[in-house]
């Protein structure tokens, strides 16, 4: 049984015609209103309701998130005045209920998907990029360009628990963050983009953050990426080819240079878009990432972190998405590809699907056991959702400029 | 703001005195308690919360579940009156809000986690073994012995779709079936022990199941596992050693035997308990296992499926647990070493700690981030909860003969 909605309670709200006592039952008359108010407050206007098949998307037109269902494929709602959301994503409290969304203006929104209302909203930075929630879902960790460094918050209240300036250098200059991702054990490990370092922050105890430094990593990471186990960090470099691999599990190692092909290069190829690492898959022993410039899909053996193959697709890469399972791997591009999206087979390791789901595809959220993927497309304000097996339409919804798509899901994941 | 709970509603239904009014006020003394009665019945009892970090514990003492918190830490209630739950487990709607709960004696019971009620309970076979939910959360399946077959449930009303018997042989017999698991695309894969044989049935149309045999497939099939990217189904053999291997991604390839060492043997060992296969993990490429009559945790690589090493530890293994980032494998052990639970290390393939949970440990859940596991010791009823980094006791909870923990996150995952 669940309670009222909207318009029973207006309904209800008419019946009690307590103007119609007369004035002499002096004793009930004021009871009734009391009553009602009472009985109403104790009614929450949400259902009551499993989150886990919940989520929101970004829409980033309006500073809003629709809030969506995966069961019904339907929009239950939108919560409005969430500011500047370009750029923004979204981390998820244990329990699914409430989503935290990090603006690219530094406004860090808690958001009830339940009650579909903003609980709390600070701004906590000038210019931001991203954040993390710690293992255990107390800490919300904010990674800024401006002022340069991390933010740690209480998950709860969003009070600000440390604040962590990612000074280098002479100590006077602060870089931007970059690649924020969380670790087991209430740890997060992210990248100094001016400062060409890798720092590890254990959490244990919030307001005395504890820092191992990585120094000399590679010239302007510009992104970071945690492997699904939580055990490889990898961090890619703007300044020069190549990307930084830290084994989180024998830090003592060192970092060490990878893929020393990967990046820019030398050939000058015009380059749409800097794909991020979180754009990278991992699936069967092999990660699959956007090649930079390229209308390639790389593959890397993950044990020895080698190139394997190269698979061609129809632009440059975006997003390189595998299914949960693996078997298939979905990729969007830049411009001017950006409104097609493919599907390789891993197994045969080709292309063996091409949709058109809508102008400017900005990004792809699977449901957790990979049934279902939905799909932004910016500048058609639609979400559209596939079914991964037969490749069907399955439903388009309304959605005003989305990009980002967040489900509870990754509430459960590591390095969400 | 949530609704009333069961405390402050009694307190309100004491306050509208109605008998109070003066008869003469015959226009509104009615609708006092037709107004109370109305309100209080939109407002459930239950809570508005997430659903991300709840689950049950199976009380086989007493037939019931204690639903608990895992963020709390904490038994928020109790469902009773699901019969006979000796070897009980369960599976979860897509929302996380209902378990479906398969006893042994059959009954399969819809439990609503928020409101902690039986949602519906029907008695299907005459003796089960567990049961799994499709990809898209819309069908219950149970796999029985007796009748041996499957059947195949409306995960809304648990009303049965398709009744499709394990017939073998002259197709008069009815084989017991083991080992179910779900895959992608609404498809399920099973052993039949009495019949040497696995199956797998499409249900993309559920009244009309489009069934794959493979034959003769070993002898005695007891169990069955799907890995967790949902590619390889293992069949355990009872009637000989070894383990029959399908590769659902290639099943034109047939299955193969592989483990040919793994079972009895020819030594006659003691065999306290017949290790389970839903008690192997897959971590960083590798499979472990309890060994059958050994002290000792089998590895095998994933990629050959050849045993490349063996962890000695307390006793006969049961469930061999990897922690969801597979940094860690927890170990429990069959009578007389089933107090104790042994942790490996699985970087330096090495025992690193020793627990003594409390008597009788017949099973473990980790949360989804694997930060916590809780342990239930049956004859000491109950449930303990550990840090996994510090491994300190977190917390005890009471618990009714406590067999198996099941969280609401199984609803993310591929095979549960």
């Amino acid at each position: 049984m669940e309670c009222l909605s909207d318009r029973s309670r207006s309904r209800l709200d008419r019946a009690p015609a307590h103007d119609r006592i007369p004035r002499r039952e002096s004793l009930m008359r004021p009871l009734f209103p009391l009553l009602v108010a009472l009985l109403l407050s104790a009614c929450s206007t949400a259902a009551l309701r499993g989150t886990g098949d919940l989520g929101i998307v970004i829409e980033r037109g309006s500073g809003s998130v629709a809030v969506i269902d995966t069961t019904a494929r339907s929009v239950l709602g939108r919560v409005e005045g969430l500011g500047d959301l370009s750029h923004a994503s979204a981390v998820y409290s244990r329990d699914g209920r409430y989503a935290y969304v990090f603006g690219r203006d530094g406004g860090l929104t808690k958001v009830d998907l339940l009650e579909r209302r903003i609980v709390r909203r600070i701004m906590q930075a000038g210019n931001s990029i991203g954040g993390s929630i710690s293992q255990d879902g107390r800490l919300v960790i904010a990674q800024n360009y401006e002022p340069g460094g991390i933010k740690v918050f209480d998950a709860d209240t969003l009070d600000l628990l440390a604040d962590l300036p990612a000074a280098y250098g002479d100590g006077k200059q602060f870089s931007k963050v970059v690649g924020l991702a969380d670790m087991p054990g209430n740890k997060f490990v992210y990248a100094l983009f001016d400062a060409g370092e890798i720092w590890i922050v254990d959490l244990t105890k919030p307001r005395e953050p504890e820092v191992t430094k990585f120094r000399d990593i590679g010239r302007q990471p510009y992104d970071g990426l945690i492997t699904p186990d939580g055990r490889h960090y990898l961090a890619g470099l703007f300044g020069e080819d190549g990307v930084a691999l830290l084994d989180l599990w024998r830090p003592e190692l060192g970092v060490k240079k990878i893929l020393t092909d990967y990046g820019k290069g030398t050939e000058k190829l015009p380059v749409f878009k800097m794909p991020h690492l979180r754009g990278w898959s991992v699936a069967g022993g092999r990660a699959y990432l956007p090649a930079i410039g390229r209308h390639e899909v790389l593959v890397v053996d993950t044990a020895t972190w080698q190139e394997v193959g190269r698979i061609p697709v129809k632009g440059q890469p975006v997003f390189v998405m595998a299914r949960p399972d693996g078997r298939q791997v979905w990729v969007n591009f830049a411009f001017p590809d950006y409104s097609q999206v493919q599907i390789i087979d891993t197994l045969t390791q080709q292309v063996v699907h091409t949709l058109a789901p809508g102008k400017a595809v900005l990004h792809m959220e699977f449901t957790p056991r990979g049934e279902q993927v939905w799909i932004s497309a910016r500048d058609d304000d639609r979400v559209v959702v596939f079914d991964t097996t037969s490749f069907a339409r399955l439903t388009e919804l309304p959605a005003l400029n989305p990009s980002g798509i967040f489900f509870t899901s990754r509430a459960a994941r590591i390095g969400f």
